[in-house]
């Protein structure tokens, strides 16, 4: 493809991707589609000839397409938000296009300096103090990994990478039973172990409740295991409970545990001046994670990793083969240091353009509907009967449950499960679930782009139907 | 921004990015930057209220790109190349847009199948057999972490992620003394250590050598050590050096050793029949990456990871809280359970519009083309008096330095770093530089998409100017 045939397709597709940003709110948000839809329809071998672009492209509307699920679609409300805006994609035309690989200074002195600058100005609107220094990872489950093992690596006396786990006796990691799955991942992965993960309980907000997790780390003191990272959330995936991090961080800070706050979701609510109280005492941590890519108009992926002790993360990731020595090494930030990947796109760039577009008070309105959205939904809610709110609602999910009289337990549960199937299947809105205090519960997150409060109206207009259809069923 | 001014805007960008495509040989390679150059530029504190996208764009092309790097220019011979291509930038132009986070098969069926379509399609091109199943990951880093985190739960028996390293016993490593410095990273993190990783010889060519690897196999077995992982390398960092597979995987196989091999830039070469003999064994591995980023003309970030036994992998990363529960969960991929990573990118997509628009015949071509004019360029080096070919030129890559009659080790050291600088400050072409046998080697490598036998001439003209105008300086 010659640079005109490129200029051309491309135009083309500009084309295509404003109408689609336009409409995507007539699409369906989720494909109805069973598994090998897609596949069957794919030979099984690639071409041995090149083909023509219009072939591909045509292929990718009438196959690709009615394949996906649009996340960036009003009616979206599923898991959390993964959002994109203009702004972001038109930083991905241009970072696809320079096709830079950012693993050190030289490789491209602007893309470190970028993100230095941005990361710097994402922490000013998060009020973290400038002892905290930034980096771009790609998701919050590998920022709480490099947590884990920067965790790991200081409380071992950067032993365990050198010598081994096997030498460095029973690290034990702490985090609410409400942490995100990968919280558990990570304790696999970094060596830890299952067995040395600790679930705190929570109160009846979901909430780390930091008495217990005092006791805990004094009973593994008492058994002479060495507690090395406490995981406190703000905004947990299930509910986004708020773990008390002022009364966590005056646990941790005796022993010296590393406290990394996950923030994957809510910290963005950090921007907003009366929403920052639920993120009071994060200057006490060691490291944060947040995803501009889930409530800040940016692209995934990007998420942005905040550490006190740079030197703790790079004892734990640094390393220069020689073919990797620049001359200026002693002088710059070479991010391949920061994390675990070398490789790393230039992802600075959408997060430069969407801070920049919008500005920090264009982003601060954008959370403020979306919270405000929540709380009204939340007020239809308790206003109508047979339903239940389950969960207090800080930010932008609501959790909830229609709970007709006279059902039992397992019978609440079976009804909602078939309610939410059938609010789905409409695919003119997307909600998942969870479970809490072990029965099954709705979520309805409000955070994309594009939704406002006549699709929460519709939303809830949708759930309402379909529990006026449902008959409960006799369950065992 | 609404859909108008989107559409305005990435029309403008369009035309941008094409010319930028069209003149990026007219360009420097490399930017003039000292440390801090940008930065300093920028203001630092983000803007209260939007900005107009005008002038964040004056801002791109006035600020950052002089900062670049140039990955795609044709005089780019540095590091690896990192590729992309008109077809794989049209991708990531509609992966932007819908702006899909594709953890599940359910937040996106089209891009899980795709993705198993596509790494299907490659597995068949590289010669591999149906029993190896393929995901995208981000980084060769992280493919490598993936596979000893593989091995060290296989060998451990599923025990090290449940009950902690410390209770696993000593499992070791083996990789030759030439293998990347992933692999020595992630037995750090992997929670090895680096006492456990054992650094194999390597013969006259850089590649390793099997019988000290046996040896070192049987001196850990009665040692009380458990060998978990050899990590094998197709195309090594600092020479591309072909470590021998049939011979190491027969070590390998008796003590039922995860074989890994790192083909991450070479792999692509695997697709030519006529350099597949360099690949011979990769069908005894249990897993396999290679970087379609590197030398297939697709975007960075595409890393393509194969792996014989799925189980294992599923073992070493499955996890499923009830929030992320579906409906197809046992009839489906869901390549969140593959790696590290919950979120993830429509990765496929650049990877399948890549194959198709070149088809095989069409990458095959371009890696003819690089390895042709690597083997010329080397014998133009034997065949100039005063230059010495360091390596043997199985791919892209060309190690030699300019040894000056005369001089002993110190001083060639010395001038070739020189040589280097001078022919950097050019900034018409990028080399790097790595060490072998102790020594200082210049290291070009040939593998971009727009280089063609005139810009290797080119640089060689810029080598042997630079080297006649160097005097050798006194070295203690």
């Amino acid at each position: 493809m010659d640079p005109d045939e490129f200029r051309r397709h491309a135009h083309e597709l500009v084309d295509w991707m404003a109408d689609y940003l336009d409409r995507v709110s007539d699409l369906p948000v989720t494909p109805g589609m069973v598994p090998g839809d897609i596949a069957r329809r794919l030979p099984s071998s690639p071409p041995e000839q090149g083909e023509r672009f219009e072939q591909l492209f045509a292929d990718f509307q009438s196959l690709v397409l009615p394949g996906m699920t649009h996340w960036n679609h009003p009616g979206w409300f599923a898991y959390f938000p993964g959002n994109n805006s203009p702004p972001s994609i038109l930083a991905e035309m241009l970072t696809a296009t320079l096709g830079a690989q950012c693993m050190s200074w030289a490789t491209s002195p602007a893309a470190t300096e970028l993100e230095q600058v941005t990361l710097d100005w994402l922490r000013r609107m998060l009020g973290l103090p400038e002892t905290f220094v930034g980096v771009i990872q790609d998701t919050a489950s590998t920022a709480t990994l490099v947590a884990l093992l920067s965790a790991r690596e200081r409380a071992s006396g950067y032993s365990a990478g050198e010598h081994g786990m096997a030498d460095s006796g029973k690290l034990t990691v702490y985090a609410s039973a409400q942490a995100h799955s990968s919280v558990t991942k990570g304790v696999r992965l970094a060596g830890y172990g299952l067995d040395q993960l600790r679930l705190i309980p929570v109160d009846a907000a979901f909430a780390m409740r930091p008495d217990a997790l005092a006791h805990a780390v004094s009973a593994d003191l008492a058994s002479g295991f060495r507690p090395a990272c406490v995981v406190a959330t703000v905004g947990t995936t299930s509910s986004t409970a708020v773990d008390p991090l002022h009364s966590i961080s005056e646990v941790c800070r005796p022993h010296g545990i590393w406290l990394h706050v996950d923030a994957a979701y809510a910290g963005t609510a950090a921007i907003v001046p009366e929403l920052r109280h639920y993120f009071d005492g994060m200057e006490q941590a060691d490291s944060l994670v947040l995803n501009p890519h889930k409530w800040m108009l940016v692209n995934f992926d990007c998420s942005a990793y905040y550490v006190r002790d740079r030197d703790a993360l790079l004892r734990t990731f640094q390393l220069t083969p020689e073919y990797l020595r620049t001359e200026h090494d002693d002088k710059v930030v070479n991010y391949r240091d920061w994390g675990i990947q070398l490789g790393r796109r230039f992802r600075a760039l959408k997060l430069w353009f969407v801070i920049r577009s919008y500005g920090v008070e264009g982003l601060r309105a954008l959370v403020r509907k979306h919270v405000a959205l929540a709380r009204e939904l939340a007020q239809w809610i308790e206003a109508t009967p047979g339903f239940e709110l389950v969960a207090p609602v800080p930010f932008g999910l609501v959790c909830f449950r229609y709970c007709p009289a006279g059902l039992g337990e397992a019978a609440i549960d079976e009804i909602n499960r078939r309610l939410l199937a059938q609010v789905n299947q409409t695919r003119r809105v997307y909600l998942t679930h969870t479970e809490l205090n072990g029965r099954y519960v709705i979520r309805l997150v409000i955070g994309q782009r594009q939704t406002e409060r006549e699709h929460v109206q519709a939303a809830w207009r949708l759930v309402q139907e379909a529990a006026a259809n449902l008959k409960p069923r006799a369950v065992g």
